[in-house]
């Protein structure tokens, strides 16, 4: 955001402040800043009140009043003994005073229409002149630990929205509206993909036999991409003995994340956070020659991490998530090819939806090397191989130092929704450290041994997070190819039911995924079924067209169009071929 | 085995015993049974002393030479002072006096050759004239603990064969030595389909790109079977909480063989040792209507029991087994019909590969109703429902009490595979317990609740077990269809690989798994190596075909047919086709 937004948005969380005190003198103020889309107040308010909807009705209608006097703000530098003095009674502030002076840095007080408060700086010059009443509103009520530490006390969040000016504030809510329509555990169970049981646990989906048809579908559709460039499909357990974590470092590194396993006979295993070193292991099998060079495995599987149950929610964050991993196992000369390969599937998976995509390049943090694996000169070799790599591929980049994997660094790919959400996707990343761990190597032309590469690449990611991503994206629209019920056929009156059976017959016969409804509920009901469960067409039967033996196509944005069987048949299975290879 | 084939083994155990005593007079004799193809004798040898190949050669003429004075048996009762006073100096047959004493037995001594053992009878009655010398060998040599006790002292255990006559023997000899060439480890190797690593640990595979193909086409296959019967996909997690195996009962029953995990938040879970109870939850998402019914759920995907380490080896015993499993929801009048429809999916499955199949019906041991869920009543209906079924498919079929499921009564398919070994693979079950567990229901023409049955089914079982018993069945000569590489090109020269290369390319067009062959290997290795992998074919391409543009098949039996490149194409595509659906 803009210097100016974000004065904007902290004076605003001042004005919060200012407001509340009048609503709840007693109130104790702690932080406030300005974030993304707004700002927000952490206070702590006397026992037993509580800010409800109407609450916060009220604070924002004072705080629009309270605006009209804030001309300007002035400022004062006061010593620790004066700031001690005025905050005597608030033990969060002392706190921060205590950590100021500590910093050594000056302690100032910031005012403006008559509200004081412990700030460094940085708002809006003139507050009712620059902030338009109806640029910004209160949003909700959260509880917030202070400093964030649950040991510490629990205080009241409230928030607010603010931006440039009300068409802005407009948009965004606009935006936020579209997207709770759109929220894929909606839509999720409006089309009965998946589900999630209570004695099974939060964060472990359990996909129904439509939501298996869009993975399994989705998953095809990558290992097409991938067949064509060499890939061969690899099958490993979900569990290991510890040796090859400690191994591949991980039962260090990924400590808190990896679900133990100890054995009936004491033994000590573990749930896979990832497949790399077991795919070490098939290709370790037998030596390589440099002719066989590079083996490229692929592998649809769980990894399971023990992520904490606050955290799971819906698809996007889950204990079970699939991987479309793949690792290529190859020469130093042949890394950039392979990475352009993947890249190729990448643009082409993506292009496919619809979706425009940036890179990050996710680098080492330099002063965090005890996170990662391998020394130094490894990691700016590899650094400087993907940054080229991005050149040459003339893609929109960015550097994140810090965002690395624990073996390497990697090309991350963020995609933007129909939104304008970015989400980060696929990935690809280089490892010169498991191959030294593993002692990897092949035979290369002078019969000695060779250390290879390896590239670590997933194209969606995780299937759950993925579908989460894409069905918000299309709003659950999914294309032909991808719908679990493609098209439903619908008979206006129990006297077209033969004709519908054998018209749903021929199409399942032509492999289409059609659904019969020849339920008695009424042609109103079962039109809106099939519109709810945002099916791509859907096809009404009646007298007409029992005695043209015609269909009426209906697709799904209201189109029409009247044609014989076999010409249905060819439109849809064209539609259904005609996704991007 | 018949009873006179018993005595004569039980008889050999004797001669055995002593034929070691000649050789090692002070050996403490224990017990010596006769078994299945033979006999063994478990013995205490003095420290230091070992039987080695050629002490078992020794032994064995020393067997031959003594039984030629081996007219008959005569026997004797003793007390039990006569008895301890005989056995003083071991303490072996002692402990076994005083059993005999305690169930208030006869203690006999029998005697023969002028050795004389501590035994019940049942031997051959003229040993000489019975037992040809031929027809019997001494086998191996190998530990065992006394009572099977690994806390009592390690004894050796000398195994021998023996059969009614040399004929019997030398074909039970050379049908062990054909499951040798055959074992599926041997074989896996060989074809490169699965590799063991150590930092993984056993009972773990790891399945290559080519055990792979083969793990594929199998499901596949079955996939393609259940498809025609209504069958779902679903899928599922391989951890729960244990909310869920505590009301599936699983959390206590099936103890010793959970794999255990405690969360970093301290929560308990468990690895999944079969898919029912998950299952369940997606069946119960939401109301089914009887217009609904059946469910039918499949799902092929790992299944974790922690087995003792022992026990495992090769593919027939793992810790990640692979289950196609399956789970029907039905009302108890569509039981037999679906019962049915697996059964249809067994036979066609079976009779692909050229198995004879009989079916045990796995019933409930009811002294031991402690292991089952479930009350008599409902095993005594179940069982008559699985006889019934049995009885109208004129299967077959034989009874087993104790083999049931902790859930209900299954239908365990045996499988006789070309060596005449018998195989437990397929799996129909009939549960009545897990439905009422959970609560499971579908609502019926009246509008009430109506409580469902489950069906479980597998087809192969395991994909590990089922493919180790394919594999040994085939001698590793998979079929078209199932083999990861279908046929290898080969040129006789360099000059040919132009050539080899466009026949390849077509063949790869055409959706087959082609290898060509340009190593700069000899002909002679390259064909060698084809063989070795078992292809079904390979082509061999020199001057003649390049200057015909024709290619010659050759066959794994080794038959030859010229043909052009086209007909080749069809006439393969056509025999992967060819599999029974």
């Amino acid at each position: 955001m803009s210097q100016q937004l974000e004065n904007k948005r902290h004076t605003l969380a001042h004005l919060l402040a200012a407001a509340v005190l009048e609503h709840y003198p007693h109130a104790k103020l702690t932080l406030g800043p300005a974030i993304e889309n707004g700002f927000y107040y952490d206070i702590n308010f006397s026992d037993g009140e509580r800010l409800g909807d109407d609450g916060l009705k009220e604070v924002q209608k004072t705080m629009k009043k309270l605006l009209n006097k804030w001309d300007e703000f002035s400022h004062k530098e006061v010593t620790v003994e004066e700031a001690r003095e005025i905050y005597q009674d608030n033990p969060f502030k002392l706190e921060l005073i205590e950590e100021i002076a500590e910093r050594g840095e000056p302690i100032t007080l910031y005012t403006c229409g008559g509200f004081t408060d412990l700030c460094r700086g940085g708002h809006s010059e003139r507050p009712n002149k620059e902030i338009a009443a109806d640029s910004f509103k209160l949003d909700k009520v959260a509880g917030a630990y202070w400093r964030g530490d649950e040991k510490k006390p629990m205080l009241t969040r409230i928030y607010g929205l603010a931006f440039e000016n009300k068409e802005e504030l407009d948009a965004y809510e606009a935006q936020i509206e579209e997207a709770k329509k759109r929220d894929h555990r909606k839509i999720g169970k409006e089309q009965d993909l998946f589900t999630f049981s209570e004695l099974v646990g939060a964060g472990l989906p359990l996909w129904t036999p439509r939501g298996t048809i869009v993975r399994h579908q989705l998953d095809t559709y990558i290992w097409q991409l991938r067949e064509k460039h060499g890939y061969q499909r690899v099958t490993i357990p979900h569990i290991t003995k510890r040796d090859l974590y400690q191994t591949s470092g991980h039962w260090d590194k990924f400590a808190d994340e990896l679900f133990r396993i100890t054995t009936r006979e004491g033994k000590e295993y573990a749930l896979k956070p990832m497949n790399c070193p077991h795919h070490t292991q098939i290709f370790a099998r037998h030596p390589h020659s440099y002719r066989e060079m590079p083996q490229r495995y692929a592998e649809t599987t769980m990894v399971y991490r023990d992520e904490q149950s606050g955290e799971l929610g819906g698809l996007t964050r889950v204990l079970s998530i699939t991987q479309d991993d793949s690792h290529v196992f190859c020469r130093h000369s042949q890394v950039k090819e392979e990475f352009f390969r993947i890249w190729d599937i990448i643009d082409t998976f993506y292009g496919t939806f619809g979706f425009s995509l940036r890179v990050r390049l996710s680098f080492h943090e330099p002063s965090e090397m005890e996170h990662y694996l391998g020394t130094e000169e490894i990691w700016h070799n590899a650094e400087n191989a993907l940054r080229e790599i991005a050149k040459e591929r003339n893609a929109d980049y960015f550097e994140a130092p810090g965002e690395a994997a624990m073996y390497g660094p990697k090309l991350d790919f963020m995609a933007k929704d129909s939104l304008g959400r970015e989400h980060q996707v696929a990935t690809i990343q280089l490892d010169m450290n498991l191959p030294e761990r593993f002692d990897l190597t092949c035979v290369n032309e002078n019969g000695e041994k060779e250390r290879v590469v390896m590239i670590h690449a997933a194209i969606m990611g995780s299937i759950e997070r993925f579908t989460a991503v894409l069905l918000e994206h299309l709003g659950g629209n999914l294309p032909l190819w991808l719908a679990p019920e493609q098209l439903s056929v619908v008979p206006v009156a129990d006297t077209h039911n033969a004709y519908a059976h054998e018209v749903a017959e021929q199409l399942h016969a032509a492999g289409l995924r059609v659904h019969l409804d020849d339920s008695n509920e009424s042609l109103g009901k079962k039109i809106r079924a099939a519109k709810t469960a945002k099916l791509p067409y859907f096809i009404v039967v009646g007298d007409q067209e029992v005695a043209d033996k015609t269909v009426t196509l209906e697709k799904r944005d209201g189109t029409k169009s009247v044609m014989a069987l076999e010409a249905l048949v060819a439109r849809l299975q064209k539609e259904v071929a005609d996704k991007e290879m």
